[in-house]
């Protein structure tokens, strides 16, 4: 293969901005659709009964596909490794191979589920800055308030052990708090205000404790909610001035548009 | 019909400014909520058996009167279509239309309740600036986080197949989980904190798994809370910006404590 | 009653500075848990059976001195109306007469549950400024965004209605959904995120609607969210800068506890 | 005992800097979990059944190394006063006695389960700034919201029990609400939006109240998330705040902008 057809190659498969390219991404994000419709309909017995063939089919067609697309990806590009541990290349792999394996080990090809990742590449084709930049914007929220919300997961984890533990002493596996992990289990279903209601307090002394751990669940949503808001919030603030100081009277804070300083009327720049 | 006459009808229709204007409007609203309790009534099985034909019959008067109501709201207006093809034309014929299409094939009568949607009417009417204004922040707030709803939602919708797909392989057909579409039911059941508990897991890896599905719902509702308010703080914020336009340019929206327009350089005051 | 025995009264009753009206203030607060309490035990069929006859003891010797207090508190104002039709006069009336009532109506008795408003009382013992702040920060942040909130509400009531009325028609009487009103009950309590459970949707087009109903519930949870917090920090902001401008610069938004101005230097008052 | 044996040991057990120290607190949380998860594992009757010897024989243990700790740490310290009754050191002690105490009661044993909160000692060896200082503005932000937080969980508590006496009047004991204590549990289940759906409901009348309440704990989840948002978004802005103290006064917290000092005047640099 020439260097040129690597380069044409890459064109079609990784870029979006020729025609051919566009096309490419657009059948790729179909069949991935398709890929994952046809997995649901087979999961359900009455038409596995009647479809099952055309649907086992339809998936082996779109995983030579895959295959193909992934020989094809190494291909097109120079530093091969590269891509093959890059997120979306382990994504990519993950997508393929289940259905190989699921030939040998029958039932782990609901694995294939997997592939369901392979959409969020729906968002490189979008390749509207608007939509990159919003996920970049929650991705950063998220990822400095990392520390907040581990120290808040941590301190919730060892509350719902201990007032599990409570529940489980308070109402015994006679009123279905079977056991310790079992009593956790609904402890997280009450604080985070789930409530299936598979498993309910039938003593007073229970109710009345559950009151307290729906209150508390109720309450302690507002922290990663805080957590999160005042961090996005920060986070359009500082878009809004810009860091230029006036280089007369050093005035600062000034609207990302301004041309004249609001202090002094110096010049900006 | 004079262009006088046309007047008129606009004035009384269109507007509430005038006291038959008010009148009307009233009327309407009156109309539509008698119409939709009429609707919600003939629904309930014992209620239909003793009133449903005086029911029936003031909901033909209702219609009746929506009917030549439209029918005026296209004669009162010069430019017919931008009427028929506005938001509220279209709604207004959706909530006339479905009656008649009941007589030809019963069934869709219930489509009526699009007329709840004509109740939005009753904000024109207030016409307190207030309630508009506030209507018109909470709309652009959600406008400009458009984009990141959009990114946060599609995310959870992978997420949710995944996490679906996972709980069908662990917790299988006899645990409830029947199919892949039922597990991402349940998934998103369980995700929103919604908890229906129609289906609950029952083997302990799927109850580990529901936990962190829960923490993961309980955690990600902070993320479309902290976009709305971080976006209405936001709006709050522009307000502490000062109302005075420069003598020379124009320029509005400056800084509260602004000396000078951050546009042109003039002196502001 | 001589004017300085009135004096007297009204220290005692209405105020909580002396030991006196402290300790009245106690007792009163005592005997309305107390008497919540023993309306509480009263309507628990088996301690109703055992300590009925002491409970109704109870309550009637609390309703006797309710009434006095609320003669004492007529008698103690100058202006009795001022008092009778004030928040907290109706509301102790109310705490009193549903007794008296039950004697020829039994069953209203229950009423005297409007006793636990009376508990709100005890803000106004511990005369904590902190606490009266809040609550009023509160109270001043929710009238702020009362416009907002209204078309919120306003909004998701007919959004109910509209996917209610859906729900009916894709579900129908066989799936629990047996008329309009139930439907439109449902939908709100999923798109609240409660989730009951006790109707839940069996048909794939119904729990694909209940899908997109609880991601709606889900994400339009953040605008009243959204609405208080920024109301909310919106105040914060105004309390930590104060609204004094400097005599010689004009320089605004010192700090609440600023001597001299940032800017200039001069002394600020 | 030595003096310079007493540091060493104070080294080891109470600091995290040298080898042996991070050994030490290794280990420590290493016993922690493992107890934690032979305490839950032991509470599953299957488990119990098979395992239970080994598990009893694993928890003796572990408390054996817990007194011994529990010793050490006593002699370590020049003032056990101090360590005694400080926060770590009553748990310490709670997290060993009940398996003593359960030898005369048993029953008693899983209020081992307070062993969990030492898990919290997790923060200590990660000695990242970075978590101490999120836990600490975690704290901080819900010790300034202490007021407002109390006030709103009151009227919460005052509202459900209003509520609840009315759901008991509308429902009654024929739809599962025995008693007004039952009651108010459900108003709480509803309000927090748990749901768990044991009792619901029946009456169109309930179900109407119901809906309100839906909408009310809907509506007011926006409090506590709004009140610990505006604490925390008031953090995040106090950052901006620099960090230069005054030259003369020492006076910090000056304004980013700031020249002068806001409290004597001098020129900031």
């Amino acid at each position: 293969m020439t260097e040129e057809q690597r380069k044409k190659l890459h064109e079609i498969i990784y870029e979006a901005d020729t025609p051919a390219g566009k096309l490419f991404d657009i059948i790729l994000l179909s069949l991935i659709l398709i890929s994952i419709i046809a997995i649901m309909l087979e999961s359900i017995a009455s038409v596995q009964l009647k479809y099952g063939f055309i649907l086992a089919e339809i998936e082996w067609i779109i995983t030579a596909f895959f295959t193909l697309e992934y020989i094809a990806r190494i291909i097109a590009v120079r530093e091969p490794r590269h891509y093959i541990f890059s997120f979306y290349g382990i994504i990519d792999l993950l997508a393929t191979i289940p259905k190989y394996i699921g030939l040998l080990f029958p039932g782990f090809g609901f694995l294939l589920a997997i592939r369901a990742i392979r959409l969020l590449r729906v968002f490189r084709i979008l390749k509207l800055i608007k939509f990159v930049g919003a996920g970049n914007n929650l991705a950063i929220a998220l990822k400095k308030s990392r520390a907040k919300i581990f120290v808040f997961l941590f301190t919730v984890m060892v509350l719902s052990i201990i007032l599990g533990t409570l529940m489980y002493m308070i109402e015994g596996p006679e009123n279905g708090f079977t056991s310790i992990p079992k009593s956790v289990y609904w402890t997280i279903v009450t604080l985070t205000t789930v409530g299936f209601g598979d498993i309910t307090p039938h003593t007073p002394l229970g109710q009345l404790l559950s009151v307290v751990i729906m209150v508390l669940g109720y309450g302690i949503i507002a922290v990663p909610t805080g957590i999160v808001t005042s961090e996005l919030a920060n986070q359009n603030k500082d878009v809004h001035l810009n860091t230029q100081s006036c280089p007369n009277c050093g005035a600062s804070n000034h609207k990302d548009n301004a041309e004249f300083c609001y202090n002094c009327g110096t010049r900006l720049h």
